[in-house]
């Protein structure tokens, strides 16, 4: 989302070409509009006018509201965060725990996170966009159980996409369905109760 | 939402009166859109006409889309759910497991619950009521985890709150990051992780 690079000509989708900055601009009004307003604000004549972009370039390259929101997902999607190795599996999902709690509990990225998830909840095209920002995050994490099963600290079979969503899941439940604060300790339980719960076997495949 | 019980002047708020025969044919409606298009489609007018009833009585009542939503929520709130005794926490908490996955699996409730938890995310008063109505029902099922802890299956100081939140947020987090399948096989999952989990002292307080 940064303003570097050289010029290149309109229409081409080179990194740091004025598409490239137009989309960072269209996406940073976006994000700021969810964030501070909600997804039920965002309007692509508002979000034009903010990033500084001509109405009729937003209204073609995005269409639609879902559209703008699918391309920000995507674009989140390609921002790489990169993976804690501690060593054991509860080191590893702690530092997985905090950085989602740090973010959901964040002024701008918490409200930001809210409203994309309730943006998919009204159209199948961001609901894939949604879908493939976690399955990227989920990912990117994944080995932290595998080098835990290497090391026997959970079972073979352990399926470690299910125990990465698990220290996500009670942060995202905490944050939509009650009013309780997202601190710290809420990320460690987090942690140590994907831990306990992968050591026992409760993530084998098939179990 | 039955349409039972006595006649009653209108006004009044007296069970199976007038009063409760408009709410629950406007909660209804509400309930069925929301089900059927989402949240962003939700309009009082297009509910009066659905309910069969005036649209004065609806803008006087409910006075805005949101205010129809907490309103819906606190009578979801009240619709108890008997809780399951089975004598061990992991055939309590796979019961209650099972209850979640089977309302968010099914084809109106699913969709129920995603609009309401988007519409939460953009109105302070629906959050509120969305709250409330998670706050009633791990309520309801907390006293499974301090049976447990009597029982010595859990220690002392265990958080029965958080065990139950514990069960759900997988589910919810499945329904709402990902397009994979809810089965019940998600659910006993759920519910085993939590329950090994909570032997293993994760949600011990303080702790």
């Amino acid at each position: 989302m940064e303003f570097e690079g050289a010029e290149a000509g309109p229409g081409t989708a080179r990194p740091g070409g004025r598409t490239a900055r137009v989309r960072a601009a269209v996406l940073r009004a976006a994000g700021d509009v969810l964030a501070e307003q909600g997804f039920a604000h965002l309007d692509l004549a508002d979000i034009a006018r903010r990033a500084d972009v001509g109405k009729t370039t937003v209204y073609r390259r995005w269409g639609t509201v879902a559209g703008l929101v699918t391309d920000l997902l995507e674009d989140m999607a390609q921002q790489s965060v990169p993976r804690t190795e501690t060593g054991s599996l509860l080191g590893d999902l702690t530092a997985n725990a905090r950085l989602v709690q740090r973010t959901l509990a964040d002024p701008r990225q918490g409200p930001l996170f809210k409203a994309v998830i309730a943006a998919a909840t009204g159209d199948p095209g961001t609901a894939r966009a949604l879908h493939g920002f976690y399955a990227v995050r989920v990912e990117e994490w994944a080995p932290c159980v595998e080098g835990a099963v290497a090391r026997g600290e959970a079972p073979e079979g352990t399926d470690p996409h299910e125990v990465v969503r698990a220290v996500s899941a009670p942060l995202y439940y905490r944050l939509l369905t009650t009013a309780l604060p997202l601190d710290e300790a809420s990320a460690d339980r987090a942690a140590a109760a994907a831990t306990a719960a992968a050591r026992a076997g409760a993530y084998v495949r098939g179990g």
